[in-house]
């Protein structure tokens, strides 16, 4: 896999190239929950490294997958029509997702950057970068998850 | 990424190393849920790209994603604790999974080899041997399918 994406790459995050044809809203949106329940797995399995026993080949498998969903072309999961609805559950994202392209290509232009550095250094088996890198794939999360998710229900 | 892994890594996805600690079984159950899905949505979207008009960078972008996971350690997302329950929904999960280690090791390893060459042919934009290649990708889905998920209700 390039570690490097092209701009092309990038700009079919933002954009809803790349939609499956005929596929149900629904189907689309289970499959973008599924994404991030994928990260979220992939999050906390760096975690349970950073602080605890420390495995490489682990770290670097979730760093990859992290890595590649974040170059995957996410924007094409978010076509018109899944605004509202269902996939395993309803929803969480909010209205401003299919509206505000300028910031929603800040939020992934940002995950992506990040996911990046993370596979790099992740590769190189520094503990001590990994966990400060994967800071800053948290902070990016949070950065697309408080302008695009609506909040959790505590 | 690279594209090679080790034995190590391969290793990983047969055994449930990984695990990560105190998680309930209904989180890994759907976690596990949603990597098919995620690994769906990506045979989905190379699918359609050989079937109809062919985008490079969109099957790259599958491709990685297919690979990542493939590579990824999904067994730990097996561990002991998860042979029933649900996740998104009850778990289609043969009890054999948790048993019959020389196959689960059989069909991750295949697996792992189509994924890989997967992203590799996709890298070379040539459709007509991404196609061949999908095809043998579908197999291995189906040869593990067939051996441990159970029968889906039509």
């Amino acid at each position: 896999m390039k570690l490097r994406y092209s701009v092309a790459a990038l700009t079919a995050i933002v954009l809803s190239s790349g939609v499956v044809a005929q596929v149900k809203p629904e189907q689309q949106i289970k499959w973008r929950q599924s994404v991030m329940q994928v990260q979220g797995w992939s999050m906390a399995r760096i975690k349970a490294n950073v602080e605890g026993n420390y495995n490489r080949d682990q770290v670097v498998q979730a760093a990859n997958i992290l890595q590649a969903t974040a170059n995957g072309g996410l924007g094409s999961l978010f076509p018109p029509g899944t605004e509202m609805g269902s996939g395993w559950h309803e929803t969480k994202t909010k209205a401003a997702m299919f509206t505000d392209s300028d910031k929603v290509k800040e939020v992934a232009m940002a995950f992506n950057k990040e996911a990046n550095e993370l596979a790099r250094v992740a590769a190189t088996g520094d503990s001590a970068t990994v966990k400060a890198q994967f800071g800053k794939v948290g902070q990016a999360c949070k950065g697309c998850h408080d302008k695009f998710r609506v909040e959790e229900k505590k």
